[in-house]
Protein backbone atom coordinates (compact mmCIF):
# COMPACT_ATOMS: atom_id res chain seq x y z
CA UNK A 1 0.00 0.00 0.00
CA UNK A 2 1.05 3.40 -0.51
CA UNK A 3 1.98 5.73 2.76
CA UNK A 4 1.89 9.05 1.81
CA UNK A 5 4.59 11.10 2.72
CA UNK A 6 4.23 13.31 5.69
CA UNK A 7 7.82 14.47 6.36
CA UNK A 8 8.31 11.64 8.98
CA UNK A 9 9.80 8.32 8.85
CA UNK A 10 7.85 7.17 11.62
CA UNK A 11 6.12 4.26 10.42
CA UNK A 12 2.33 3.84 11.27
CA UNK A 13 1.95 1.67 14.04
CA UNK A 14 -0.81 -1.12 14.26
CA UNK A 15 -2.66 0.11 17.53
CA UNK A 16 -2.33 -1.46 21.03
CA UNK A 17 -5.41 -2.99 21.82
CA UNK A 18 -6.48 -2.24 25.10
CA UNK A 19 -9.64 -4.24 27.62
CA UNK A 20 -10.66 -7.64 27.65
CA UNK A 21 -13.21 -7.07 24.21
CA UNK A 22 -10.62 -5.66 22.61
CA UNK A 23 -7.78 -7.80 22.95
CA UNK A 24 -10.09 -10.65 22.01
CA UNK A 25 -11.59 -9.34 18.77
CA UNK A 26 -8.20 -8.09 17.83
CA UNK A 27 -6.72 -11.93 18.63
CA UNK A 28 -9.21 -13.00 16.84
CA UNK A 29 -9.03 -11.27 13.59
CA UNK A 30 -5.24 -11.62 13.96
CA UNK A 31 -5.44 -15.47 13.86
CA UNK A 32 -7.93 -15.43 11.13
CA UNK A 33 -5.71 -13.43 8.63
CA UNK A 34 -2.90 -15.94 9.79
CA UNK A 35 -4.92 -19.19 9.65
CA UNK A 36 -6.64 -18.14 6.29
CA UNK A 37 -3.28 -18.25 4.70
CA UNK A 38 -1.83 -20.96 6.57
CA UNK A 39 -1.88 -24.60 7.39
CA UNK A 40 -3.26 -24.38 11.07
CA UNK A 41 0.26 -26.01 12.58
CA UNK A 42 2.40 -23.59 11.20
CA UNK A 43 1.04 -20.95 12.59
CA UNK A 44 2.21 -20.30 16.43
CA UNK A 45 0.39 -18.67 19.65
CA UNK A 46 3.85 -16.23 19.54
CA UNK A 47 2.94 -15.52 15.90
CA UNK A 48 -1.03 -14.79 16.71
CA UNK A 49 0.21 -12.14 19.52
CA UNK A 50 2.57 -10.63 17.26
CA UNK A 51 -0.12 -10.13 14.49
CA UNK A 52 -2.35 -9.12 16.72
CA UNK A 53 0.08 -6.51 18.48
CA UNK A 54 -0.27 -8.41 22.01
CA UNK A 55 2.22 -9.71 24.41
CA UNK A 56 2.07 -13.80 24.19
CA UNK A 57 1.20 -13.92 28.19
CA UNK A 58 -1.65 -11.43 27.43
CA UNK A 59 -3.09 -13.30 24.10
CA UNK A 60 -2.79 -16.84 26.30
CA UNK A 61 -4.52 -15.25 29.35
CA UNK A 62 -7.25 -13.49 27.71
CA UNK A 63 -7.88 -16.63 25.07
CA UNK A 64 -6.07 -19.39 26.37
CA UNK A 65 -4.63 -22.81 24.67
CA UNK A 66 -4.07 -22.53 20.40
CA UNK A 67 -7.23 -24.77 20.56
CA UNK A 68 -9.70 -22.51 22.46
CA UNK A 69 -8.48 -19.91 19.64
CA UNK A 70 -10.12 -22.25 17.48
CA UNK A 71 -12.87 -23.10 18.98
CA UNK A 72 -13.46 -19.38 19.68
CA UNK A 73 -13.26 -18.72 15.65
CA UNK A 74 -15.58 -21.62 14.89
CA UNK A 75 -17.94 -20.21 17.07
CA UNK A 76 -17.54 -17.16 15.40
CA UNK A 77 -17.68 -17.89 11.57
CA UNK A 78 -20.96 -19.87 12.89
CA UNK A 79 -22.36 -16.71 14.52
CA UNK A 80 -21.95 -14.89 10.62
CA UNK A 81 -23.41 -17.67 9.09
CA UNK A 82 -26.58 -18.61 11.17
CA UNK A 83 -27.16 -14.19 10.97
CA UNK A 84 -26.98 -14.45 7.07
CA UNK A 85 -29.21 -17.51 6.88
CA UNK A 86 -31.82 -16.65 8.99
CA UNK A 87 -32.80 -14.83 6.11
CA UNK A 88 -32.50 -17.04 3.46
CA UNK A 89 -34.77 -19.76 1.83
CA UNK A 90 -33.70 -23.32 1.57
CA UNK A 91 -32.17 -23.03 -1.78
CA UNK A 92 -30.57 -19.60 -0.94
CA UNK A 93 -29.46 -21.43 2.45
CA UNK A 94 -27.91 -24.31 0.51
CA UNK A 95 -26.70 -22.11 -2.20
CA UNK A 96 -24.84 -20.03 0.34
CA UNK A 97 -23.21 -22.88 1.60
CA UNK A 98 -22.35 -24.73 -1.58
CA UNK A 99 -20.78 -21.41 -3.30
CA UNK A 100 -17.11 -20.00 -2.59
CA UNK A 101 -17.61 -17.96 0.86
CA UNK A 102 -13.59 -18.20 1.64
CA UNK A 103 -14.58 -18.80 5.30
CA UNK A 104 -15.78 -22.07 4.61
CA UNK A 105 -12.51 -23.22 3.54
CA UNK A 106 -10.63 -21.99 6.64
CA UNK A 107 -13.59 -22.73 8.93
CA UNK A 108 -13.21 -26.64 7.64
CA UNK A 109 -9.52 -26.62 7.79
CA UNK A 110 -9.90 -25.81 11.58
CA UNK A 111 -12.69 -28.03 12.28
CA UNK A 112 -10.47 -31.19 10.60
CA UNK A 113 -7.43 -29.65 12.60
CA UNK A 114 -9.85 -30.15 15.59
CA UNK A 115 -10.64 -33.22 14.78
CA UNK A 116 -7.67 -34.49 14.48
CA UNK A 117 -6.33 -33.20 17.27
CA UNK A 118 -8.91 -34.87 19.82
CA UNK A 119 -9.10 -31.98 21.62
CA UNK A 120 -11.49 -30.07 20.71
CA UNK A 121 -14.53 -29.20 22.75
CA UNK A 122 -17.33 -29.19 20.54
CA UNK A 123 -20.07 -28.59 22.93
CA UNK A 124 -19.00 -25.08 23.58
CA UNK A 125 -20.56 -23.89 20.23
CA UNK A 126 -23.31 -26.02 19.00
CA UNK A 127 -25.50 -23.15 20.29
CA UNK A 128 -23.54 -20.98 17.66
CA UNK A 129 -24.75 -23.17 14.78
CA UNK A 130 -26.00 -22.25 11.51
CA UNK A 131 -27.49 -25.56 10.67
CA UNK A 132 -30.25 -25.20 12.73
CA UNK A 133 -31.86 -22.57 10.63
CA UNK A 134 -31.98 -25.04 8.05
CA UNK A 135 -34.49 -27.57 10.15
CA UNK A 136 -37.60 -25.76 9.73
CA UNK A 137 -36.51 -24.75 6.06
CA UNK A 138 -36.22 -28.65 5.38
CA UNK A 139 -39.68 -28.97 6.98
CA UNK A 140 -41.43 -26.47 5.15
CA UNK A 141 -39.95 -27.69 1.33
CA UNK A 142 -41.13 -31.21 2.31
CA UNK A 143 -44.32 -30.40 4.13
CA UNK A 144 -46.44 -31.27 1.21
CA UNK A 145 -44.89 -34.18 0.21
CA UNK A 146 -45.58 -38.12 1.82
CA UNK A 147 -44.78 -39.03 4.71
CA UNK A 148 -42.41 -41.96 3.99
CA UNK A 149 -39.24 -39.40 3.63
CA UNK A 150 -36.37 -39.08 6.07
CA UNK A 151 -36.78 -36.45 8.41
CA UNK A 152 -35.57 -33.22 8.24
CA UNK A 153 -32.41 -34.02 10.96
CA UNK A 154 -31.42 -36.85 8.18
CA UNK A 155 -31.70 -34.32 5.14
CA UNK A 156 -30.07 -31.52 6.81
CA UNK A 157 -27.01 -34.19 8.47
CA UNK A 158 -26.76 -36.18 4.92
CA UNK A 159 -26.66 -32.57 3.12
CA UNK A 160 -24.17 -31.06 5.79
CA UNK A 161 -21.80 -34.10 4.99
CA UNK A 162 -22.16 -33.37 1.49
CA UNK A 163 -21.14 -30.07 1.58
CA UNK A 164 -18.29 -30.36 4.03
CA UNK A 165 -16.93 -33.42 2.61
CA UNK A 166 -16.98 -31.94 -0.98
CA UNK A 167 -15.58 -28.74 0.20
CA UNK A 168 -12.67 -30.03 2.46
CA UNK A 169 -11.87 -33.42 0.14
CA UNK A 170 -12.46 -32.19 -3.25
CA UNK A 171 -8.73 -31.63 -4.16
CA UNK A 172 -8.35 -35.26 -3.78
CA UNK A 173 -12.06 -36.44 -5.23
CA UNK A 174 -11.00 -34.70 -7.89
CA UNK A 175 -7.91 -35.74 -8.73
CA UNK A 176 -8.99 -39.70 -8.47
CA UNK A 177 -11.57 -39.27 -11.32
CA UNK A 178 -9.93 -37.22 -13.58
CA UNK A 179 -12.20 -34.22 -12.98
CA UNK A 180 -9.54 -31.16 -12.88
CA UNK A 181 -10.23 -30.51 -16.50
CA UNK A 182 -14.11 -30.50 -15.46
CA UNK A 183 -16.43 -27.52 -15.08
CA UNK A 184 -16.43 -27.23 -11.46
CA UNK A 185 -19.24 -24.80 -11.19
CA UNK A 186 -21.13 -27.13 -13.08
CA UNK A 187 -20.60 -29.94 -10.57
CA UNK A 188 -21.50 -27.71 -7.65
CA UNK A 189 -24.74 -26.89 -9.36
CA UNK A 190 -25.80 -30.34 -9.73
CA UNK A 191 -24.64 -31.52 -6.16
CA UNK A 192 -26.85 -28.25 -5.08
CA UNK A 193 -29.71 -29.79 -7.50
CA UNK A 194 -29.50 -32.90 -5.30
CA UNK A 195 -29.33 -31.87 -1.83
CA UNK A 196 -32.81 -29.32 -3.13
CA UNK A 197 -34.40 -32.34 -4.56
CA UNK A 198 -33.71 -34.74 -1.81
CA UNK A 199 -34.93 -31.99 0.70
CA UNK A 200 -37.87 -31.54 -1.10
CA UNK A 201 -38.72 -35.11 -1.31
CA UNK B 1 -2.16 -61.19 26.32
CA UNK B 2 -0.94 -64.26 28.24
CA UNK B 3 2.70 -65.41 27.27
CA UNK B 4 3.26 -69.16 28.29
CA UNK B 5 5.90 -69.28 30.69
CA UNK B 6 8.54 -71.39 29.32
CA UNK B 7 11.26 -71.16 32.20
CA UNK B 8 13.46 -68.38 30.91
CA UNK B 9 12.68 -64.86 31.39
CA UNK B 10 14.20 -63.68 27.69
CA UNK B 11 11.05 -61.94 26.01
CA UNK B 12 9.75 -62.90 22.73
CA UNK B 13 11.17 -60.91 20.47
CA UNK B 14 9.87 -59.46 17.14
CA UNK B 15 11.70 -60.82 14.02
CA UNK B 16 13.95 -58.26 12.93
CA UNK B 17 12.98 -57.60 8.57
CA UNK B 18 15.68 -58.13 6.17
CA UNK B 19 15.48 -56.98 2.66
CA UNK B 20 13.55 -54.46 0.66
CA UNK B 21 10.38 -55.85 0.81
CA UNK B 22 10.35 -56.95 4.34
CA UNK B 23 11.16 -53.66 5.78
CA UNK B 24 8.80 -51.60 3.84
CA UNK B 25 6.11 -53.88 5.28
CA UNK B 26 6.73 -54.45 8.53
CA UNK B 27 7.23 -50.04 8.40
CA UNK B 28 4.09 -49.52 6.61
CA UNK B 29 2.21 -52.77 9.15
CA UNK B 30 3.74 -50.54 12.06
CA UNK B 31 2.56 -47.03 11.04
CA UNK B 32 -0.77 -48.72 10.21
CA UNK B 33 -0.91 -49.83 13.45
CA UNK B 34 0.30 -46.29 15.30
CA UNK B 35 -2.09 -44.46 13.51
CA UNK B 36 -4.91 -46.12 13.66
CA UNK B 37 -5.07 -45.23 17.46
CA UNK B 38 -3.10 -42.22 17.65
CA UNK B 39 -3.34 -38.67 15.90
CA UNK B 40 -1.00 -38.79 13.33
CA UNK B 41 0.79 -35.87 14.38
CA UNK B 42 1.86 -37.69 17.84
CA UNK B 43 3.43 -40.68 15.95
CA UNK B 44 6.81 -39.79 15.61
CA UNK B 45 9.55 -41.49 12.41
CA UNK B 46 10.97 -42.57 15.77
CA UNK B 47 8.28 -44.75 16.92
CA UNK B 48 7.29 -46.26 14.06
CA UNK B 49 11.27 -47.69 13.24
CA UNK B 50 10.94 -48.63 16.79
CA UNK B 51 7.94 -50.62 16.43
CA UNK B 52 8.68 -52.06 13.03
CA UNK B 53 11.87 -53.19 14.82
CA UNK B 54 14.20 -51.16 12.67
CA UNK B 55 16.49 -48.59 12.88
CA UNK B 56 15.82 -44.91 12.30
CA UNK B 57 17.88 -44.51 9.35
CA UNK B 58 16.91 -47.64 8.00
CA UNK B 59 13.05 -46.19 7.70
CA UNK B 60 14.34 -42.97 6.41
CA UNK B 61 16.43 -44.81 3.78
CA UNK B 62 13.51 -46.98 2.45
CA UNK B 63 10.76 -44.82 2.81
CA UNK B 64 11.44 -41.48 3.23
CA UNK B 65 9.77 -39.06 5.26
CA UNK B 66 6.57 -39.33 7.35
CA UNK B 67 4.56 -37.81 4.42
CA UNK B 68 5.88 -40.39 2.24
CA UNK B 69 4.63 -43.59 4.56
CA UNK B 70 1.12 -41.76 5.01
CA UNK B 71 0.89 -41.92 0.93
CA UNK B 72 1.95 -45.23 0.51
CA UNK B 73 -0.59 -46.48 3.10
CA UNK B 74 -3.24 -44.70 1.51
CA UNK B 75 -2.66 -46.08 -1.77
CA UNK B 76 -2.33 -49.69 0.17
CA UNK B 77 -5.86 -48.72 1.75
CA UNK B 78 -7.27 -48.59 -1.89
CA UNK B 79 -5.68 -51.40 -2.89
CA UNK B 80 -7.25 -53.40 -0.85
CA UNK B 81 -10.62 -51.84 -1.37
CA UNK B 82 -10.55 -51.61 -5.26
CA UNK B 83 -10.30 -55.28 -4.74
CA UNK B 84 -13.03 -55.98 -2.54
CA UNK B 85 -15.35 -53.20 -4.87
CA UNK B 86 -14.13 -55.20 -7.78
CA UNK B 87 -16.76 -58.27 -7.39
CA UNK B 88 -19.44 -55.99 -5.55
CA UNK B 89 -22.43 -54.41 -7.44
CA UNK B 90 -23.28 -50.77 -6.15
CA UNK B 91 -25.05 -51.44 -3.45
CA UNK B 92 -22.88 -53.74 -2.17
CA UNK B 93 -19.86 -51.47 -3.17
CA UNK B 94 -21.42 -48.29 -1.92
CA UNK B 95 -22.67 -50.59 1.63
CA UNK B 96 -19.00 -51.55 2.17
CA UNK B 97 -17.88 -47.68 1.59
CA UNK B 98 -20.67 -46.77 4.27
CA UNK B 99 -20.15 -49.61 6.47
CA UNK B 100 -17.62 -49.59 9.77
CA UNK B 101 -14.69 -50.84 7.67
CA UNK B 102 -12.55 -49.42 10.72
CA UNK B 103 -9.84 -48.81 7.58
CA UNK B 104 -11.91 -45.75 6.66
CA UNK B 105 -11.44 -43.90 9.71
CA UNK B 106 -7.39 -44.29 9.42
CA UNK B 107 -7.67 -43.43 6.00
CA UNK B 108 -9.89 -40.16 6.65
CA UNK B 109 -7.60 -39.17 9.48
CA UNK B 110 -4.32 -39.41 7.23
CA UNK B 111 -5.99 -38.20 4.47
CA UNK B 112 -7.24 -35.01 6.16
CA UNK B 113 -4.29 -35.05 7.40
CA UNK B 114 -2.23 -34.51 4.13
CA UNK B 115 -4.34 -32.06 3.09
CA UNK B 116 -4.06 -29.78 5.66
CA UNK B 117 -0.13 -30.04 5.64
CA UNK B 118 -0.32 -29.08 2.06
CA UNK B 119 2.72 -31.53 1.18
CA UNK B 120 0.74 -34.88 -0.48
CA UNK B 121 1.35 -35.51 -3.60
CA UNK B 122 -2.31 -36.98 -4.82
CA UNK B 123 -1.22 -38.16 -8.14
CA UNK B 124 1.18 -41.06 -6.52
CA UNK B 125 -1.92 -43.20 -5.59
CA UNK B 126 -4.79 -42.05 -8.00
CA UNK B 127 -4.12 -45.26 -10.26
CA UNK B 128 -4.79 -47.04 -6.69
CA UNK B 129 -8.11 -45.53 -6.22
CA UNK B 130 -11.04 -47.66 -5.53
CA UNK B 131 -13.53 -44.77 -6.92
CA UNK B 132 -12.83 -45.89 -10.58
CA UNK B 133 -15.06 -49.34 -9.88
CA UNK B 134 -17.84 -47.36 -9.02
CA UNK B 135 -18.33 -45.46 -12.20
CA UNK B 136 -19.12 -48.75 -14.69
CA UNK B 137 -21.58 -49.70 -11.84
CA UNK B 138 -23.18 -46.30 -12.12
CA UNK B 139 -23.61 -46.13 -15.14
CA UNK B 140 -25.03 -49.40 -15.36
CA UNK B 141 -27.35 -49.27 -12.71
CA UNK B 142 -28.52 -45.77 -14.08
CA UNK B 143 -28.77 -47.45 -17.85
CA UNK B 144 -32.42 -47.48 -18.09
CA UNK B 145 -32.94 -44.11 -16.57
CA UNK B 146 -33.04 -40.70 -18.99
CA UNK B 147 -30.58 -39.25 -19.95
CA UNK B 148 -31.25 -35.85 -18.62
CA UNK B 149 -29.49 -36.76 -14.82
CA UNK B 150 -26.17 -36.10 -13.90
CA UNK B 151 -22.99 -38.12 -15.32
CA UNK B 152 -21.65 -41.19 -13.87
CA UNK B 153 -18.34 -38.88 -12.26
CA UNK B 154 -20.72 -36.72 -10.93
CA UNK B 155 -22.65 -39.33 -9.04
CA UNK B 156 -19.61 -40.59 -7.83
CA UNK B 157 -17.66 -37.45 -6.89
CA UNK B 158 -21.04 -36.29 -4.89
CA UNK B 159 -21.20 -39.56 -3.13
CA UNK B 160 -18.10 -39.84 -2.16
CA UNK B 161 -18.10 -36.75 -0.85
CA UNK B 162 -20.76 -37.88 1.03
CA UNK B 163 -19.40 -40.63 2.43
CA UNK B 164 -15.94 -38.49 3.08
CA UNK B 165 -17.68 -35.81 4.78
CA UNK B 166 -20.04 -37.72 6.61
CA UNK B 167 -17.28 -40.41 7.66
CA UNK B 168 -15.24 -37.80 8.60
CA UNK B 169 -16.82 -34.67 10.05
CA UNK B 170 -19.58 -36.49 12.00
CA UNK B 171 -18.40 -36.22 15.33
CA UNK B 172 -19.37 -32.55 14.55
CA UNK B 173 -22.63 -32.77 12.77
CA UNK B 174 -24.36 -35.19 15.31
CA UNK B 175 -23.63 -33.00 18.13
CA UNK B 176 -25.03 -29.25 16.00
CA UNK B 177 -28.03 -31.47 15.37
CA UNK B 178 -28.55 -32.74 18.38
CA UNK B 179 -28.68 -36.54 16.84
CA UNK B 180 -26.25 -38.65 19.33
CA UNK B 181 -29.29 -40.00 20.78
CA UNK B 182 -30.62 -40.74 17.19
CA UNK B 183 -30.08 -44.16 15.29
CA UNK B 184 -26.79 -43.57 13.74
CA UNK B 185 -27.37 -47.23 11.80
CA UNK B 186 -30.74 -45.89 10.70
CA UNK B 187 -28.76 -42.55 9.58
CA UNK B 188 -26.19 -45.19 7.76
CA UNK B 189 -28.92 -46.55 6.01
CA UNK B 190 -31.02 -43.58 5.18
CA UNK B 191 -27.81 -41.56 3.78
CA UNK B 192 -27.43 -45.15 1.79
CA UNK B 193 -30.32 -44.87 0.30
CA UNK B 194 -30.02 -41.31 -0.69
CA UNK B 195 -27.12 -42.32 -2.56
CA UNK B 196 -28.34 -45.31 -4.38
CA UNK B 197 -31.65 -43.77 -5.34
CA UNK B 198 -29.92 -40.66 -6.85
CA UNK B 199 -26.94 -43.55 -8.54
CA UNK B 200 -30.05 -45.10 -10.25
CA UNK B 201 -31.62 -42.14 -11.19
Amino acid sequence: MDRQHDGSDVPVSTPTPRGRDEIRTAALDAAERLLRANPPDSVSMRAIAEEANITYSLLNRHLGTKQAIVDAMLARFEDRWRVRAAGADLAGALGMMMGDDPDAGTFLRLLAWSILSGDADLSTYRRHSAMHELLPLVDEAGGEASGEGPDAETVVAAGMAMIYGWRFFNPFITRMLDLEGADVERLHTEMGRILRERATG
